[in-house]
């Protein structure tokens, strides 16, 4: 069923530099497959435009780049063609800085919204970013892999989203869940 | 921070037989170790008491002891307690009629809701659900690997919950990110 699509666009960003590890201390971590995978299909289901993986180690960028040969070109590709659907939506990118540059490329400049399991001073509801998203203003919605984006990258951002809460006070979701669910708050019908 | 924590009862199945693959057929799927670390996390985040693995296979239910044996008591258990407190609530069940045996062993005898990618005629909106959930009702919300649960599954339960949809039609979200979102829209505070 193909509903009347409303005229959104809002990309996604997955970084993996910069960012923290357990001791609060900056690291490069790997590329999870799975991770390129579910954020993928969740945002072709809620209309995302780019999904970019921020990695700058060629050797990670290479590995991104066999998985999405394997699925857009290779075996993946007639064995499960929604697979191909969704991956063809994933952009590599070195670092912030070009990520930034890549997403504005056509002139257009989107807000830039980060996620954090921590409440920040500068978050923005969720309502408020639905509303903005449906009346057609462009964001850019980053995730953190690890354990979530550097002090000077969170900086960098318009704003952020806030934490999602359950009931138990745990707050340590995979950054595949996390990002499944901004986007169902965001972006559902 | 601890929030007051509601009353509430809900339990989780991720089932790898009787299940259905792309042709329509029954098969017993493999287990994939995110799914238990994703739903785990995301179950602890939103409150959920039990999170049941089902699957008939020896060979893969020790897959599963060796996954939790590491997390719960041996390096990984050190290394991130929080992932040991997520799966701490994860258990292993031989079939659906040992899964209903099991959730009802203290004697309240919990809704089966279960999720499917398309719509069926037993829906029940996630409003309503959440409704009950919060009064107090015990749910055991199940969800099927591989191309989701067979029919014959399906027509063991109580009612289903709606497919998630967002602006695009495109419905092939990974069970971790469906499982996130439905715990999100019947638990989130």
């Amino acid at each position: 069923m193909q509903l009347n699509k409303p005229e959104i666009k809002v990309d996604l960003a997955l970084v993996h530099y910069p960012v923290s590890n357990k001791n609060q201390e900056t690291i490069g971590s790997a590329v999870t497959n799975l991770d390129i995978h579910d954020i993928a299909r969740a945002g072709k289901t809620f209309g995302v435009t780019n999904f970019y993986i921020v990695t700058p180690y060629q050797d990670q960028q290479n590995l991104v780049r066999e998985i999405l040969d394997h699925w857009l070109v290779g075996y993946g590709a007639r064995y499960n063609p929604d697979r191909k659907e969704a991956l063809a939506s994933v952009r590599i990118c070195d670092n912030l800085e070009s990520l930034f540059d890549r997403v504005s490329g056509d002139g257009s400049q989107p807000v830039l919204l980060a996620t954090c399991a921590k409440k920040q001073h500068n978050s923005w509801s969720y309502e408020e970013v639905r509303k903005r998203i449906f009346s057609g203003e462009h964001f850019l919605i980053i995730f953190g892999t690890g354990w979530g984006l550097t002090r000077e990258a969170l900086d960098m951002m318009d704003g952020m989203l806030p934490p999602i809460c359950g009931v138990s006070g745990y707050n340590h979701l995979s950054v595949r869940s996390a990002a499944s669910i901004v986007l169902d708050r965001l972006l559902s019908v």
